[in-house]
């Protein structure tokens, strides 16, 4: 059976995440029944890595084998009548046999997108943060700059998580700023070699303490030596984060 | 009583438009009912305009009356406390007894949001019309330079709709493309003393038409010589158009 590699993207709002779960519905039970029945065949789909309930993508990639007489650039045309609304594929090739879209995953990419606004803004709720006070997007930038490159990210994780190692590097780690009136933009792109559970949301955390003065730019190298979770800031809410690429 | 005028946003998607309608929960109602519990008496606001079904607003204009010991500039506090989380107030302030929300707006600007992409994009559905081959976007913006101006617009009425005149003028009308791998977002905004009913989701459908070929763009003049409805272009989806701004 040919081996397929798979970008699709999803808005996570009604997801328990991507991975199944008994409590919900999951993006990978839904890609699954879709596959089953386009291929006639019970399928199975592995991510390039989860991504928590709420959570988007606009370039997750999967992997699956198949035996269909669907060319492979055709199959998201197919499945995308067969999956609900707010999931899709987006393209679709076959790769080597040995393809693994988790363990072959060289970098991926992720945004975190947050306004700031003394009020609510609705059109911009579902898949942004709000944070009520402006943000000091210079003193952002000066703190991304200390997270660059290899370090022991120990304090960006969340609490009782358990991996072998908690050391990885970050590739670039860049803070966009939109300002139109009393509203304030930003996106935070971040883009490493793999990330520790919550990672992203905990920078994006810290990175607003930052912004607002809580946290002095000074601060995140000692933050990073003390591998203590409470010194960074805050976990940001999951509907802000978009799992943007993943690099093979 | 004083008056004031009041700016809100709305996501429209759970909405049957501004006005109050019996099939249906509406803006207006939600705002109305949270007016009337923080000034402890029944309350009516009028807006710069209707809104349709499932249309967004991120500067809605509205006037209303009130007696309360709330700062004005302190009322989107307590109202966005009682109104749902896709409704929310801004900014307000007093005014003089005479304004009129809806007969002293002398400009308006809509913005229609759509998208090119082979595939639909879950993240852009919401609020996006989805196009599925790719526009010219050169021949949108010399197809918008020919409606600038005051002319009879009834061509891009909604047949059926009853206005004294159909003569309107539009002072800009912008076509935004950001392009990014295989995706194209379009931003068309569009400034004018007033729009017909349908106005701005036939303008921004008959753009489409001329960036896939189907309408040229010196087909334009005639178009509006015509007065006939059906030389237009079809009128895109309303969960597009968002009211971006109003002044007077």
């Amino acid at each position: 059976m040919p081996r397929y590699k798979m970008v699709i993207e999803y808005d996570g709002t009604n997801y328990v995440g991507w991975q199944r779960q008994l409590n919900g519905l999951s993006v990978q039970e839904c890609l699954e029944d879709a596959m089953s029945e386009l291929f006639n065949a019970l399928s199975q789909a592995t991510a390039s890595g989860r991504t928590d309930s709420g959570v988007h993508a606009v370039g997750q990639v999967v992997h699956f084998d198949a035996e269909t007489s669907i060319p492979a650039e055709k199959i998201p045309y197919a499945l995308n009548t067969l999956l609900p609304r707010d999931i899709s594929a987006l393209s679709c090739k076959i790769v080597n046999d040995d393809f693994n879209a988790r363990f072959d995953a060289k970098r991926k990419t992720y945004c975190y997108k947050l306004y700031t606004s003394s009020h609510r803004r609705p059109t911009l709720e579902r898949d942004h943060e709000h944070i009520v006070l402006p943000l000091d997007v210079q003193k952002m930038k000066s703190a991304a700059k200390q997270l660059l490159g290899t370090h022991d990210f120990k304090c960006f994780e969340a609490s009782g998580a358990v991996v072998k190692s908690t050391v990885r590097t970050i590739y670039s780690l860049d803070v966009l700023e939109t300002k139109i009136d009393n509203l304030q933009e930003i996106e935070i792109y971040v883009c490493g070699n793999g990330f520790l559970y919550n990672m992203v949301r905990i920078i994006a955390g810290t990175l607003v303490y930052v912004g607002l003065g809580k946290i002095l730019v000074d601060d995140i190298p000692k933050m990073l030596e003390s591998k203590d979770r409470t010194q960074a800031g805050k976990t940001l809410a999951p509907n802000g984060l978009f799992l943007v690429n993943v690099e093979y």
